[in-house]
């Protein structure tokens, strides 16, 4: 056994912002790092909607994981996907049977769209948000609504190409809604004949009485204004009673009609969080102790959106938001340092820099601290601290030539359907038998929700 | 009836170089111009291989057609699949039904892979490159053989998946086979901690005794030789006999084994050439006069790959390049022009301004009007022509930025696979079902090729 085979061996579950950043602390640190994920690429998630409504391209959001780490010397990436673990030898075992030794186990596995039940029935025409496929799919529905409206002759089909709904309100519903406004008001509209600004609907809907509920009061009503400005309709107060084909139902109102349904309602932890055996809270989560190790089991960690953290004097876990991963990632990586040195753990201490979202071009609502910003401030703000989040600079670059050019020109870039088929392609096409069909009448649920959503 | 609506009525089938130039010419012209194409965006076709190797990402070589159009008062861009047409009632009829009226109409519908007869058989197999879908395919497979590879411990398997066979060696295998080979070679295997540089086999197959046939034997020797300074094998003066999932059959010689394989060894006319009911060539392609009229309907033009024009004094019909379709579509936006003043046409002459391949990063050839070019200054100049045709300055910028960047660094910003599944994805992946299965032997093929490829 060489002296690096005798390094402990810290086996980390995912490379989004928890994982990568305690995969990045660990540099040149005496252990052997190894990150799995199921993608090759780390995500910016917090910029997927630019993608769905065609502002940013997907590489410009997405970073390969090796290329990230590729010069850490202590560290390897595998692409897999972490499956169960064995905890009486300690080992990961991931899902095609691999088995991976560890001394440390961190699981970041992150969260995926939640359905609340409705995964089956309601995922097929919800459309969800979580990652670069989602994103493709959006952006290539959106823009074959509007081909199809292009050239459909009955207003009544045409009025419901043009119907775009988002459930859920919360800032990324938000964001999503108003790219959308802005993406069929300003730039699409002007490359077709037949559609007209004031033809597009775009419909946010949220079941709390007012968008965005995590911000103040203020900010909310700043954001439904400004959304309203977007010629984003609000339909507050709304509980989701059924999703169909081209159709969202609620009680006692006819049902809304509409060629895309984004779904942004809910995330909850992706299923690897079940299959470990570990204590979950009721949302799915994994329960962390104030070190973030899972209880019961100090060798594993489990940080980002897939953990249960609650802080010391607070009833609320901590949401999931990209700087408390970061912060826990790197929380982590000290703590397995600390072990190392036979030092003891600290607590976690969440540092809030506060939260913002973005409402389309130049409009944004952001509060820290107790200070609120609206408007174009709040919207440089959002633009340089996302900025500078990103990973790698080639990423940041592009992103910022970019969302100048696009700033500047209205133009959009990215707005590429790929996954159409043809008389010519031997391949089928998935999305094509799914797309919305002109001149039919769209199919309406037959079964009942079970359990309405927190939408 | 308005002045508008009794202007003449050019319906074009084809967003390519031919089809887009022929629109643009016709900008401000007293014609009504309708546009059909089944893809969104216009490629630049000759930067594809650039995506397959992650060098590019797809916007940066793509453009909505509506974009480039927008400005354009008299044109209309329909998304749609021209299938046939109605001579007594010179009308377009549109896969799904829709029929376009018209006075001229312009074939520009382009070409295909041609898998020789064996498109049932060979096309699974042997990845062709003709659209972004190809395109993002192949880089998905190429990067998913690396992932598999790095986590393989039987080295035949391992030496299998690292093996890349690209089949045709014009000008699109030869910069496929070099831009793997670097791809592989500089890039990748840094990231990786199994793969050695040398592990990659990247094996060029061409049914002539040489590559780049098209090209003087003095560059395409020089051509040879960057290839194999990039570590591209030459397979020369092979007939390909069968390929079967995994491997490339030959006569009397044991099969290449691969994980990735790609066609590159020829294009044919799209399926409409067939359905027009007009004359065509043993390749298939749409006979026309000097004028670019189709054979015995002068109301109807083909330019590009689809149509088979032979110059005055010639018994060679003009190549399959960018340049003839460009120029053949601004001859035929005159012609219609001076039917409309019922001035005589004129007869299309090409210009030739010569041509060029790339090999890899800072090596090409080029030769124009006698002249040869090869190494650095070949590929600079190839650089140069390349960027000055795209289309739309965002687009200009942002290949050269990734140019630049990845001149500098090496750095690949585009590999992304995005087609994967997982245990969290409600929807199946027609990718994953394809991919290489590592520790399975590779099924080798039982039927004979009815008809051996020119490759």
């Amino acid at each position: 056994m060489t002296a690096k085979e005798s390094l402990p061996r810290v086996v980390i579950v995912g490379g989004g912002f928890g994982g990568l950043q305690l995969a990045r602390a660990l540099d040149g640190k005496p252990v052997r790092v190894t990150l799995v994920d199921r993608e090759n690429h780390h995500l910016f998630q917090p910029l997927l909607y630019q993608v769905a409504t065609a502002g940013l391209g997907p590489s410009s959001i997405a970073v390969p994981i090796r290329a990230v780490l590729g010069d850490q010397k202590n560290t390897e990436v595998i692409l897999g996907e972490a499956w169960e673990h064995d905890p009486a030898t300690r080992e990961l075992v991931l899902r095609d049977g691999e088995r991976l030794a560890y001394d440390k186990l961190v699981i970041a596995a992150g969260a995926k769209t939640n359905y609340f039940g409705h995964e089956a029935d309601w995922a097929p025409h919800a459309h969800g948000l979580k990652d670069l496929r989602d994103a493709i799919r959006i952006r290539e529905r959106v823009l074959l609504a509007f081909e199809a409206a292009e050239r459909e002759p009955d207003p009544e089909v045409r009025a419901r190409l043009m119907t775009f709904v988002v459930i859920g309100g919360g800032p990324t519903g938000v964001e999503m809604a108003g790219a959308i406004s802005e993406l069929g008001r300003m730039v699409l509209a002007g490359d077709y004949r037949r559609i007209h600004p004031n033809d597009i609907r775009v419909v946010l809907v949220e079941m709390a009485p007012r968008v965005l509920t995590p911000f103040s009061e203020e900010l909310s009503h700043d954001a439904a204004i400004m959304l309203k400005e977007l010629g984003v309709e609000l339909h507050l107060g709304q509980r989701v009673k059924q999703v169909t084909e081209g159709a969202v139902h609620f009680e006692g109102e006819k049902p809304l009609e509409a060629s895309v349904i984004v779904w942004a309602s809910g995330v909850k932890p992706v299923s690897l969080a079940e299959r470990l055996g570990v204590t979950l809270d009721d949302r799915g989560r994994i329960c962390v102790d104030e070190h973030c190790a899972v209880l019961g089991h100090p060798e594993i960690f489990a940080v980002g959106d897939i953990a249960r953290f609650v802080p010391e004097g607070s009833e609320q876990p901590l949401p999931g938001l990209a700087p408390v991963a970061m912060q826990q990632g790197r929380h982590v990586a000290r703590q397995i340092l600390r072990d190392l040195k036979r030092q003891p753990r600290e607590p976690f201490r969440y540092v809030d820099k506060g939260q913002m979202a973005t409402i389309g071009r130049a409009r944004a609502v952001a509060e820290a601290k107790g200070m609120k910003l609206e408007g174009l401030m709040a919207w440089f703000a959002w633009l340089f601290i996302h900025i500078l989040y990103l990973v790698g600079f080639r990423n940041r670059a592009t992103v910022l030539f970019d969302w100048f050019w696009q700033y500047v020109t209205f133009g959009r870039g990215s707005r590429l359907i790929t996954a159409r088929h043809d008389a010519d392609d031997v391949r089928p096409s998935p999305l094509m038998a799914s797309l919305p069909r002109t001149s039919t009448a769209p199919r309406s649920g037959e079964r009942e929700a079970a359990r309405p959503p927190a939408a």
